[in-house]
């Protein structure tokens, strides 16, 4: 059965389908909130128990033991031609990983920096929600 | 000659080829301040004079003759495997275009929603900075 949002005519995705296309992808973009306004940067990311983790640079405002964002999370997989496709936005807490076990545990995951900079930090969102839509074809 | 951000290793783009790719691609992100948190949604958007046009419900945040939000808007290319690519990012201030004679024109503008719903609302951010990025493959 297809569930469909009837304000935007768009099929909404289950959490189990969104967190599969999240398990199944690399690369996402991580909105914050910086001084008052929206800040928009894309990532590499690796799932890890429902959490997206992320690398980021030393310096960065988002380092910081003590430091919490909230963060809006994006994937999508979109046609331009056939404008056909599907997006997952995650919303929830970012916190920078600093715990020496689970540091050394996250480390050894399959993430590549997106960039080739020296991003030792690792950053951790915990899912508030996890939204999907898929474009659907209708008459 | 090729400009490196150092603290990221990244080739720095300049504006003409960042207007470059914005003018040859039609899907992006739109990330807005909601609620003091960030929120993140893809769009279909189209160029119209160096500012990002796209089009929104009735009924959202975003539209109403006197809202204007700070907005930051990505477009991305990113190979996946290769770990190859490229983004954009647009900051502004994003408005609705309700001026008649201007909304006419902007109507004419090759643009389709990127889903079905009743997107008659037309939203235009003016850039107040545009930087790219490009992964450079260094020894």
């Amino acid at each position: 059965m297809r569930l469909i949002d009837h304000r935007t005519d768009l099929e909404v995705m289950d959490r189990r389908a969104c967190l599969g296309l999240l398990g199944s992808h690399r690369v996402g973009r991580v909105a914050v909130v910086s001084g008052g306004r929206p800040l928009i940067f894309p990532v590499n990311y690796v799932m890890d128990d429902g959490t997206v983790l992320f690398r980021t640079d030393p310096g960065t405002k988002l380092s910081g033991a003590h430091s919490q964002y909230y963060m809006s999370f994006e994937i999508d997989g979109i046609d331009e031609h056939s404008h056909e496709g599907w997006s997952v936005v995650v919303n929830g807490v970012g916190r920078e990983v600093v715990e020496p076990n689970e540091l050394a545990r996250v480390q050894a995951l399959p993430l590549m920096p997106w960039s080739p900079g020296d991003k030792q930090h690792w950053i951790r969102i915990r899912p508030e929600t996890v939204t999907g839509r898929r474009i659907t074809r209708r008459g």
